[in-house]
């Protein structure tokens, strides 16, 4: 679907809330801000192999989180349906439009 | 927005996997089973006031998670931008829909 390091970049956004801040940061200078393991350690005064350990929890922790929440699914879903209904015309019945609203459930 | 119970009960559905199985049996029982305080707190053996907390314990922390996370508000934004979009209308442009479609970041 997605690219692995946007995938996990776009699951912070969405769940970073949830995690510490000191787990939003690791995955931050990680995946965000393209700096390597070694580097982040020596930023944080943590190993290399400290670092590795935590953004492998901390990213295992946000797959678990959209495993149970599904946010990001829910979104690809909607997106998904409205880009097969909208593609390759011009104008489309806008009962088809109320159709994926209502299913939208709020 | 929503009727307080009911939203109780959507940001169960959402966030309920993140929350303990006790959490989740005690709000499903109050909010869900419409089971009053009393009757929760003699199913599981704990007191009316026990029972009290936990459910404000717990309603709490869906209340931060989707303050954090926002999966409820995304949802009912795309599900107002369609009903918006398609009301009081036969047919509308695709180009519309497209927008809102690529307005959905994933």
């Amino acid at each position: 679907m997605l690219d692995k390091t946007l995938k996990v970049s776009r699951l912070l956004q969405i769940y970073g809330g949830l995690l510490t801040d000191k787990q939003r940061e690791i995955l931050d200078m990680y995946y965000n801000c393209d700096m390597s393991l070694a580097e982040v350690g020596e930023e944080l005064g943590i190993s290399r192999q400290g670092v590795r350990d935590a953004v492998t929890r901390a990213v295992d922790l946000l797959v678990d989180m959209e495993d149970k929440v599904g946010a990001l699914k829910s979104l690809v879903e909607i997106k998904s349906a409205l880009t097969s209904l909208a593609e390759g015309k011009e104008t489309i019945s806008s009962d088809k439009v109320m159709e994926i609203a209502k299913g939208i459930e709020v």
